[in-house]
């Protein structure tokens, strides 16, 4: 069994301003998913991209956004995030804080990083 | 993409005093694990048991001890727990809130509920 707080666990920044830690993984002997905590800075963003896998995300703390191809949708602690297979997608946050949530992949089909959000999140109505 | 706040998932009483919401699951087209938010009522368990597949866990918010054969260590929110294939466990709530986390399962290889945890944490030594 392992036992560990999230904020003991090394952090890579994949992106600026996005830091990861792979909290359960392969290097733990999880067999199947590995579960990492992400934690944006305000504005900053996952990459806006698909891959073949899916992301199962769970919001701890912070307000964000999740864009796809045909809108964004605000979420917030407590929201679950089911991303399909193939489902082009990223994460930003959109507050003062910093945006905090896990993301479940599974281990057998994860890929490279890749670059930040290409598609900004729209502008807010002026 | 499916976009859900846990609190508005069904809740389903697995043991008395511990319900379970099934936020991210097959049902929703999940290919390969599903997500459950678990909340535990004060001094309440989930079974201490054991089975084929893993566990990861997350705790979200309250007090709690996850018990296995050889002892049994308090967590809190930012917790992350893998329980092992075959690893014996449970899951106790050591404190007067709601003890709420994670708890993230392959979904081949999910078997039917068990009975409560048999094994009551330990007392405090007095």
């Amino acid at each position: 069994m392992r036992i560990v707080s999230y904020q003991d666990v090394e952090a890579n920044e994949a992106v600026p301003g996005v830091v990861q830690r792979v909290v359960i993984g392969p290097e733990h002997g999880a067999p199947h998913f590995a579960m990492r905590v992400f934690e944006l800075q305000p504005g900053k963003s996952t990459p806006y991209h698909t891959h073949e896998w899916e992301h199962e995300v769970f919001v701890l703390s912070g307000l964000g956004v999740v864009r796809r191809e045909n809108g964004e949708t605000p979420i917030s602690a407590g929201t679950a995030v089911f991303v399909e297979p193939n489902e082009i997608h990223c994460f930003t946050n959109s507050s003062n804080e910093v945006f905090r949530f896990i993301c479940v992949i599974p281990t057998t089909t994860d890929g490279p990083s890749q670059p930040a959000c290409e598609i900004p999140p729209s502008q807010p109505q002026s």
